[in-house]
């Protein structure tokens, strides 16, 4: 199939690398000149602008999206829409909210245009040689790219999620269970490392991957993490997020579901931003007012 | 009614003055000499040790220890016994562990002496002018000393909680109560902290206490805290914990009870011990590993 | 002063013979016929519709909306604006959420009309008798209603937050606060339930609120509730929101802030809904999968 | 190598027979004659008490204990000690707190006999094809046995983990991890199912595992739960617990530890063991108290 591709980030230039792998024609676009002279001299056609992709392209086209999510995916679509016909299909690949593809979805279906929507996991490892990807839009389309996905995906790794906005839903939850996961892994390490004993978390690491219940991807990224620093020394425990995390909580808001454990590990994650804490203030100061108990002072 | 008071520590000393003031006649003791010799200076006796004691009251003994909580309670119950009657009544006014009070209930029941727990709050201020008490122990004795507790704490302030125990296993309860109540306020005045709002806090203490549902004590003390220093500037949030706490989560684990607000209250103030965390390592470095994100080193 | 009253619900009601009795003549209005009848008989002129509110108010007109968070606000806010005149001030009492009405705000003030928030806590009884009042809006604008405020509240019970949008942001959190300190009650109550010991919790109520750390309204209402059923027997555990905590999490999520204890309130409440939890399935039938733990069926 | 099995229950059994397929000689015991004959007739040695097995043992006599955990481990130990020497090695392969690990250590190497813990995981199959084991004790005794923890494990899945109670330790730590790793998926199912989209959860079970960043054993095992049941539709919520978990908390706020994940998971545990909560009745009835808002009534 040939389709077009804007966006050659980290995510959007392996995707193109694995589409042509897997005998597809792709037509790529990028702000980054370089990026586009690179891609090309990978052996991708690239177009100058929209409209150039659009002309280069069969019909229906298939456009995939790979771009940072936020207004900037408006803008983009914005711009493309003037240049599609009804049947044409558009693939959001990036971390989206759904809610904003639920919007986007049906302004895009008022003009005939297909609006497709994919979570993608596995990193650039995955967009290269086989990524795990969750598909939301409307099933004749999916009908139509299922080879697409097929394709780039890792053998199984592929699933059609039903309407659009399922593909960005199922992507955000996955990352809340990921926060999840990754604090319970975190916390764990915390009680080790405070405990009487003096283990080797290499080790320990790597024996958890072996035969017990909690093996997993991210104990094996746990292993190779011990293998470059025993202790982690170097590393400050400051814990980022990129939004998915608050969406699955907002979400289980919304559908007024207890989610205790992916909201501890994003507010955890929050409270890690901070050298320190009002709340904290204000309960030394209570004790202080209440039973006598003596405050820690800010040196000057 | 003359009775024997051990510990004259700031709430010891201040229930002295108390008791006398409501016509109890009282027989000190304490390891620290200048104590004794300041409340006989206020018209108590005091007794040179634990005999002396003994022999200047009236049977059945009364002595209230008023002592920190923990092993030297064992040590001197340990060292009191041998003076002791059966029908004797040792009162603990500590904030002792209940598992504590039973098991020291059931050995000084064997030697026919009766055990009584008060657990105690309304600090200094309470001990000496009119405190909220909480006594367990057995219904025939409470009767005997009722006077007391009547006496010391504010009007409608003490309440006869049952069979042994139950004072302990009340004052824990309330200490976690006052955790949660504590951390609660503190979230919420951490979240106008970082609102795009500018609010006097001192002022929203005093409206708070004025006709809203949350107005309390403890925000009466906020007003307070806040009077002295708008923002709390120089306290650092360092929250300390003195056990019953850790106690409340503990009993509410053995009784398969969720008690999430006063857990995450107690781990929250374990959090604010740290500067950094191995749990806020682990993360980083896992968010590192699959996913290429920046970790922030520390600086050398 | 002479000011209009729209919406005479429970609150709005109660408002006006407040506003009344301390000498303000007040234009209400109602789509309840019946409800305007009764505050004509109490001595309120009334207005058949917005135009004749406004015709019988001196200028500027004040306007207070005591209605319904929600979409309400913005249609009655739609039907108003065209009869309202530049300087003219409209209040909203209600419990909006800050967003909208920082939203309403600007809208409003290109018509140059003065919009002002007012978050009210203590229910009817307050309403009637002396509210606490939360007032965000320009300070010009609040010079000229503060005695509305200041009379209707209770003594000391007024505050005047800052700029529009303040006074329901500081409302919102006062019920995060609220749901913290309802949940931490709640849990050490239950402790006691399951506790070896046998309480009277009326008892428990009544000399917590005499003395203690945790003495506070919320306590006293413990003590009302339980003089009526010891042990709350008829009453199901069914805890739920009403949209305040909910924002609270959000705005803490929005404002990276760890707010733990707030967000396991609501979590709690939204688990309180539901007899049984997907949750609960999927981790009995993990613990199914790898240690042969039998799981509980549900019967036919 | 020659050694002794006690208790031949699913787990013992397993590793008698995984033991004997590698080469070692068992002398096996139980309570249950029956497990004796059936052990007996796939080639194990029988002992009828802990007499006869000390005498069928070459010194030091290796002994392991795979019974349950609790008071029956220091009963057996107890019984168990008269007959051992000076040097033999009693290893105790069950889910124990490592806390009792240390004081059964304490006591047996008064008597000179070294005591091993190990922490095992990967169920019955684990045991009977090949386990991941996690050994503590002494480094040289370790030595001498480290050839049985090598056959019985699965590949690169044993670890000398250090002094004796680190085996135990690093169990149950592990066992913590995977509460809140069960909490994290059944949260995330939880939101899907509640979410307005329609999938199929073995095939998300399924997509997860294929490339991934929440690939694990557990996700592997929803896939097998729900291609049983598409729904869990027959299986109860109620999420019993085991102790390890618990102990893990506690261990947690011995250390001073924040572990809101691992400690939730436990509670959502305990929720889920009620219908009904008296936390819930409370806030309920102070909802009602303060706002007037309907509380549910049981129904007669």
């Amino acid at each position: 199939m040939k389709l077009g591709m804007v966006g050659l980030g980290k995510m959007g230039y392996n995707l193109v690398l694995n589409l042509m792998e897997n005998g597809h024609e792709v037509v790529a676009n990028d702000i980054n000149e370089e990026a586009m002279q690179k891609i090309k001299a990978e052996g991708a056609e690239i177009a100058a602008d929209y409209k150039a992709m659009v002309d280069m392209l069969p019909k229906p086209r298939v456009v995939w999206l790979m771009i940072p999510a936020g207004d900037l995916i408006d803008q983009v679509i914005e711009k493309f829409t003037p240049f599609l016909e009804e049947g044409d299909i558009l693939i959001d690949g990036g971390n989206s909210n759904y809610k904003d593809t639920l919007r986007r979805a049906e302004k895009l279906s008022a003009a005939g245009i297909q609006f497709m929507d994919v979570g993608t996991s596995g990193g650039m490892e995955g967009a290269r040689n086989g990524a795990c990807t969750m598909i939301g839009g409307d099933a004749e389309v999916f009908a139509h790219v299922e080879q697409i996905f097929k394709d780039i995906s890792i053998e199984k790794g592929y699933l059609y999620t039903g309407k659009v906005g399922s593909g960005h839903f199922l992507k955000m939850v996955h990352n809340g269970i990921e926060y999840g996961m990754m604090q319970a892994i975190a916390e764990g390490f915390e009680i080790l490392e405070k405990s009487p004993f003096d283990y080797d978390y290499k080790e320990v690491s790597r024996v958890w991957n072996h035969g017990s219940v909690i093996r997993s991807w991210l104990m094996e990224l746990m292993e190779n993490a011990f293998s470059k620093e025993p202790k982690l020394e170097s590393i400050k425990g400051v814990m980022h997020s990129s939004g998915e995390g608050k969406w699955t909580v907002e979400t289980a808001l919304d559908l007024q579901t207890a989610a205790p454990v992916i909201a501890l590990s994003l507010m955890m994650r929050y409270r890690s931003l901070e050298d320190d804490t009002f709340t904290g203030k204000v309960v030394a100061a209570l004790r202080n007012e209440f039973g006598g108990h003596a405050v820690e002072r800010k040196e000057d």
